[in-house]
């Protein structure tokens, strides 16, 4: 029985491939440190899991396809805050920020229009444009630049008749850079000029560290028609499973196309929402707690990094993802030979390498994607294991 | 700023399109009795909502993309007391029912593909075929047939190079049918000397009267291949508001390329689906009662109907819907007029018309479909406001 061309030519997760590696290093008695994953170790605001606790109605009926009435006035105080007017009929919640990404390209592209996107770039990008039909013209950045965007003309270089926007991720997964303001007045004018929507992911808006400042397309009225913002619980509130996300836009015409497709698969979990609907009033000290933890995190992967002789980085700004640049010809036979011959004080490390996240084939070879979800002492323990590990892999000349 | 011509081509929900007729008759005061809904009134089984209490982890991580494994032991001991073996790589947990019917599409349809499905359907179908890129090839059956299925000729006849399954809803949504064994083993002798995948969407599969037998495909090992097996809580526990839903199929590969789109997605809510794995456990008596309560109400709305002259209706085996034919020209027309001009005893009913179940344009124009997810007493109103209201409508000669 066949499949789709469409679902073969479709890639697994490459952030998962090293996985068997990592069940067999647990198998032989190892602890694997999973630099790897972004899966935040923060605690949910109780608050969230009391609502649930407190919910009483006898019967889980279904949502409303646009989101539970609470949720989207929790999401209107909580936009308002930031300084963004939005009235209902310009949102929409959505399984996760994932089903919004997929939602957005399907509404805006006809099958084979392409859309621009910084690479690397979370990767299941690729996988939103396959289902959704369209193509992803990869932009260049470079880890020696920390992975800013270049020039307006390079990036206009790539834009063709079939162009239909320019996506984003701000703050990155997987480099954690935050693009400037400079940067976004740059996408901007250029959307404005080449009638191209602008999408911003904007899951990891809060972790921003050392006092820098966020700047959103939102903030940008000439373009307000064209931006498409994307976001979720998921990071904010450390809330992954439960399935909140949300699509905004000042575009009606978008967001009620994309309520036909709402419309169909029904609605997203009632009870997640009720609960989501309350994180509104998680303290702000949660926020500064959190991101402190997360900004010392950083500090120590990231000094430690440069600490490793011949590792490439920069200092990233936000989110909980960096990647390096390694002195390895393969990266991806680099972190299979951590899980499967190296280990430190009973442990080891999985990591992902940075390939996947590239467009752009053969790019990214020997850069890998490292994710600070893990408690400090054992991202220590993590840096040691990389820096004897790295040594002993060298001096075997693979 | 242009959407993309697929998206402008779907349709809103047609149940949803007299909704703001039915919200002016709540402001005129009136009770609006909904026989147009799916939404079952039935209490969700108390231990659901206890798991969900117990609940204690703190932090509320991604679920694994599969499934978690409670869940997925739970369905494999649902599955395996009506005697159907499944090990964990032929099931996938999905975002409702919808979700599967929508990944099963795309996984084996390329651009253009044909799908073969029994008319009047679930309309969402239509949307879930739009996002996968292929074409919904309607078989017309008939309210005076009971909605049963034509001989193996006629349905032949619509199989083209192109085709690449037929999908069936068993019991139906909309009309309440319960295939036969001997309709089952029809389309399975086609799909099997045809290669085509027999798609069963057995989301009602609980809900069966008067004794009758239910008969799935899984039981025909001679076409196990071909398979795949659409199945949600929705309805089976009235938890609606979950998203939990499960693909399962024999053919691995089937289910394993569509871990890729499950991957991108990340996952289905966590809790729900540790309270979900629960569920196993709700005693038969429950099932017992709502079937009793289900059949009462059939009995209530199909007596009804049939002793209203002028209406076609035959006694639906399954579900908690039928289609009805009216003596009225438009029944769209006649459904809103009814919203708009008819209440007895200060109450109103909202109906679907059913010419947006069928895929042929023209077909259903004077049928509605019915839901029975009302008490009694109300539905006992509906029949009788329905009875007058159509009496009066008719002597207005539309
Ligand atoms: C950049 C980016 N966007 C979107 C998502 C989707 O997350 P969710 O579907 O949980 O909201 C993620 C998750 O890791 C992400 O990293
Ligand atoms: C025939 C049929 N299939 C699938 C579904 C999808 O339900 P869910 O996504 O809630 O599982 C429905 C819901 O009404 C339905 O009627």
């Amino acid at each position: 029985m066949n499949l789709s061309n469409r679902v073969q030519n479709m890639k697994y997760s490459p952030i998962r491939k090293l996985a068997p590696f990592a069940e067999k290093a647990k198998a032989k008695g190892l602890r694997v440190l999973g630099l790897n994953i972004g899966q935040p170790d923060i605690e949910t605001p109780e608050l969230f899991f009391e609502t649930i606790r407190n919910y009483s109605e006898k019967v889980l009926k279904y949502s409303d396809s646009r989101g539970e009435k609470v949720l989207l006035d929790s999401f209107i105080r909580y936009y308002a805050d930031l300084g963004f007017a939005f009235t209902h009929d310009e949102l929409l919640v959505t399984n996760g920020g994932s089903e919004g990404l997929y939602f957005t390209l399907y509404a805006i592209c006809n099958e084979g229009d392409e859309i621009i996107i910084p690479e690397p770039f979370y990767t299941n990008y690729s996988t939103f444009a396959d289902l959704a039909g369209c193509k992803v013209v990869p932009l260049t950045t470079y880890v020696e630049e920390g992975f800013h965007l270049p020039g307006k003309e390079k990036i206009e270089a790539l834009i063709t008749e079939r162009t239909r926007a320019i996506m984003i991720t701000n703050p990155s997964n997987p480099t954690g850079t935050v693009y400037t303001e400079e940067e976004i007045r740059r996408l901007a004018e250029i959307c404005k000029e080449h009638h191209l929507y602008l999408i911003s992911d904007e899951v990891y808006r809060e972790f921003i560290y050392d006092g820098a400042e966020f700047f959103s397309p939102l903030s940008l009225p000439e373009i307000a028609n064209q931006v498409i913002l994307i976001d979720s619980i998921s990071k904010r509130y450390s809330a992954c499973g439960a399935r909140i996300g949300l699509i905004a836009s000042k575009n009606v015409e978008v967001v009620s196309s994309i309520m036909k497709m709402a419309q169909a698969r029904l609605c997203v979990p009632t009870l997640e929402q009720v609960a989501a609907a309350e994180l509104y009033h998680t303290p702000r000290t949660y926020f500064t707690r959190v991101n402190e933890e997360y900004q010392n995190r950083r500090d120590v992967l990231y000094e430690g990094l440069k600490s490793i002789d011949g590792i490439k980085v920069k200092k990233p700004a936000g989110a909980f993802y960096l990647i390096a640049g390694f002195p390895v010809k393969s990266a991806e036979h680099f972190c299979q030979w951590m899980l499967e011959n190296y280990s430190l004080q009973g442990a080891t490390v999985m990591m992902a390498p940075a390939e996947g996240f590239y467009g752009t084939p053969g790019l990214g070879k020997n850069e890998i994607r490292l994710s600070y979800c893990i408690n400090i002492q054992d991202l220590k323990l993590a840096v040691e294991i990389l820096r004897h590990g790295l040594e002993t892999y060298q001096q075997l000349k693979f």
